[in-house]
């Protein structure tokens, strides 16, 4: 056999098993890092079932390798430091230190001229009465890192709720953010290839329910000329500053500013995101191929989009595939349905806009009751 | 863990390979069953190394699949009958014999009423001059059996030469087929589902060289509505008279005739096909997610194409990513090259017919040492 660039990824859940599935037309075998024995990338890659303090395991992980990258932010910092001083890893480790921490991704955003929500980094010193006074009331506790779909979250009304919730987070840092006045949900799925070229998807529009992703568009219904024009400058700005390598989601509030709408960051997710699910059937390349290809020192190249596209994620159940739209692909991640747990997701992809509505109507009627 | 279905495939080259790719989001897994080690479908599902008359281990392959499909059919009979004892295989058997042999498809394709070249059984009762006479010279001389990519023909001029042919392959049932003066080769690829839906793709229009596909393109630029509506016929009659499940690939010539062109039968591939690559990326549904759905009892819906498209084998070496052009997508199988072997294809897919071809020009160039 040729020797064939392998591909390591930290995690094997339906990111990962989604970029194996792309990486191995492109020639690239990859190998999945994941404690769970049946995480759902081991049905397209070889898996290494360790513990992420593992260190032989690792060390064995990385031999096996030549490039390593991951598919959550939420990684053990010293799994990735150990790691890095065997093989490289893409995007880099101050990337992913930078995303992990809620209060150094909004003082990273804010240092590159960029907007955020109001934010007060909740150090013991801070009196929760002048917290509030800064970002306004209602305004969200959330912890500085760990949190994803919502978890580690909380409402705050009054200088006393707050007081309590960060005895009961006593053990966590924390973050309170003041609420963005938003008109939409979009995210920017850029890409940073080793050579610095950057692509990116147009915006993508989403809407969350209790928290979690429920359905995005593909390109934002929202969109204008001015927001993508400050997300190419967003995108390429943060890209450059961090060195990055791979796929870098940002999401965004689009506001209402006197100028017209303008975008508010409100967080960064250094990988492949939920919101560019769609791009496997509907862009010529998928976010999935795109990290790939860039973390492997591959050529990118800009998307060119099928139309327009919609996802909608199951959650907590999956769907008969007869129940399915004709015209929709359902995508199915192989993990036990239980309530709250994305389980797969469908996409819609048509030539314009009006047809997608109506499919889109029809999966939301389908999974109407699940989504709940 | 939810129980999964679980196809079986035998074989696991890249057909398998690309099977098992669109089986894994339909939440489908695959099991492979292949004597070679490094078989390429190896890399993304459980792979039963052992020979194809190993009882033991075709039992055990069958005790962990729900359904068998193969991804070639020149697999030993007598393992597809052993293992038919255990799990339904589709397609079934009778098809598998039938498209096993080019006597037993020939006659099969007369006795529905369509085309085929002219054809003698070589029987030992036949003599050189008598079959020359009925097929015209020059003819070919095929075996009935386990031709493929041009393998097992020989072109015959003479009753002499075809004596002395028939010697030389003594050991072999042989047919002696008339030589078609087509003006294109085109494949229908069809696929029936277990509730008898029929869907297919627009004719495909192929360019071999050295008994090699060597590019496909989709819709065949030559197609005419007579021809489609001779193809629909084709494909219906075919696959109804089988009770097929699957994907069937018909090969076929276009010659012209009194009243304009027609379709004359060459061959059947009771499988996916070469000529179909290009649906991964040109049609709402790949030939290989077709074939699964079908084999594992999904509904089937009829494709929409994404443009134009092209398909270019790799052939005995892959070039290097960087040399790709922007918007061609490059498959490698993770074979290792040698001269004439299969190792990749480029699919090109463009909205319009013109820049298709420029594309392909490029591909060509970039491949055109390669392919001699």
């Amino acid at each position: 056999m040729t020797a064939r660039p392998v591909l390591g990824i930290l995690g094997g859940g339906q990111l990962a098993q989604m970029m194996a599935l792309a990486a191995i037309p492109l020639g690239i075998q990859c190998h999945i890092y994941d404690p769970d024995p049946v995480a759902p990338a081991r049905l397209c890659a070889i898996h290494h079932c360790a513990a992420y303090d593992d260190t032989a395991a690792l060390s064995r992980f990385a031999a096996s390798v030549d490039v390593i990258t991951y598919e959550f932010e939420n990684i053990p910092l010293s799994c990735v430091t150990f790691l890095n001083t065997h093989k490289p890893i893409m995007p880099g480790v101050t990337a992913l230190q930078m995303c992990q921490d809620r209060l150094t991704e909004k003082t990273f955003a804010r240092s590159l001229g960029f907007a955020t929500a109001p934010f007060v980094d909740l150090a013991p010193s801070v009196s929760s009465s002048d917290a509030l006074r800064t970002v306004g009331t209602p305004a969200i506790l959330k912890t500085r890192r760990m949190g994803y779909d919502g978890k580690g979250q909380q409402t705050i009304q009054t200088a006393a709720e707050l007081d309590q919730a960060r005895t009961a987070y006593a053990t966590h840092e924390l973050i309170l953010e003041g609420i963005v006045p938003f008109l939409h949900e979009v995210s920017i799925i850029a890409t940073r290839a080793q050579d610095g070229t950057t692509v990116r998807y147009p915006l993508i529009q989403n809407t969350h329910r209790n928290g979690i992703l429920r359905t995005s568009l593909a390109p934002a219904p929202c969109r204008t000329a001015d927001l993508e024009a400050l997300a190419d400058q967003i995108a390429s700005t943060v890209l450059d500053a961090l060195g990055y390598v791979g796929v870098l989601t940002i999401e965004c509030f689009v506001v209402d500013a006197p100028s017209g709408s303008t975008l508010v960051i409100n967080e960064f997710a250094p990988r492949v995101h939920n919101s560019g699910h769609w791009s496997i059937e509907g862009a010529s390349t998928s976010q999935f191929a795109y990290h790939v290809r860039a973390v492997m020192g591959l050529r990118i190249d800009p998307p060119a989009l099928r139309g327009f596209s919609a996802l909608c994620n199951l959650i907590g159940d999956e769907p008969d595939h007869k129940d399915i739209p004709a015209g929709v692909s359902m995508h199915r991640y192989h993990k036990t349905p239980r309530p709250g747990r994305k389980v797969g997701h469908l996409t819609i992809t048509t030539p314009d806009h009006a047809s997608l509505k109506h499919t889109i109507d029809a999966c939301c009627q389908l999974i109407g009751g699940r989504i709940a």
